[in-house]
């Protein structure tokens, strides 16, 4: 329960008597967590979040919780890919970085090689002066 | 049924019987199949996963089993943050790599201001060629 008489959104969503010491309470308010439950228990099953959640030691269950929920609307929103979908964006980006970075490291050595090659002693010096 | 009075891995796990036009079989093999479906079993539940395949295109079927079954299986590695923790580390690594690109771009831009600082007719020739 999440106050006198109140039931936690999670149990007004599933229209059951919220009792002292719900697994959903503490992370499901009676106002908006209704609304983020309805996801979890398309998707995932109130029955199997409260397995989930109570083999967790407590100080676990918000992460949990909150990473369920991402899942859940993910998946609401994208039925092929879920949050899948962010992984594959992620991974092509940094691909793309590191391609970036790759190309950019190229082209420095050879614009040292270059200066290297033009100004011999502007290298000498810098590596004399510990530059 | 994936071949003759053989059940296909999910109701194999399910031990029921694999009717023909099973939503799971062209997904889950008779041989391979009831390993992964145990995990999307406990996570999602099988009859959420078979409505939520039921809801898509044939065509988009096997990518969403992929994907769901990644997800279970992601959750009962990491029960706190599921496949959100590989999100979590693409973040990190983007980030990390936007750093770098960023560093690089500046030691570039540093090197060409010097370098046309100590020989600005180097600069001149290659502007006026073309290069």
């Amino acid at each position: 329960m999440t106050g006198i008489g109140s039931p936690c959104g999670a149990c007004k969503f599933l229209r059951r008597k919220c009792v002292n010491g719900c697994v959903f309470a503490p992370y499901f308010s009676h106002e908006q967590g209704a609304a983020h439950f309805a996801a979890i228990h398309k998707v995932f099953g109130a029955s199997n979040v409260s397995k989930l959640l109570m083999h967790l030691p407590v100080a676990d269950r918000c992460e949990a919780a909150l990473t369920i929920s991402y899942e859940a609307r993910a998946r609401l929103q994208d039925p092929i890919y879920g949050c899948v979908s962010h992984i594959f964006a992620l991974q092509q980006q940094v691909f793309n970085l590191q391609e970036q970075l790759a190309s950019l490291k190229t082209q420095a050595s050879q614009g040292l090689a270059m200066a290297v090659q033009l100004h011999p002693m502007d290298n000498f010096l810098s590596t004399s002066r510990g530059l």
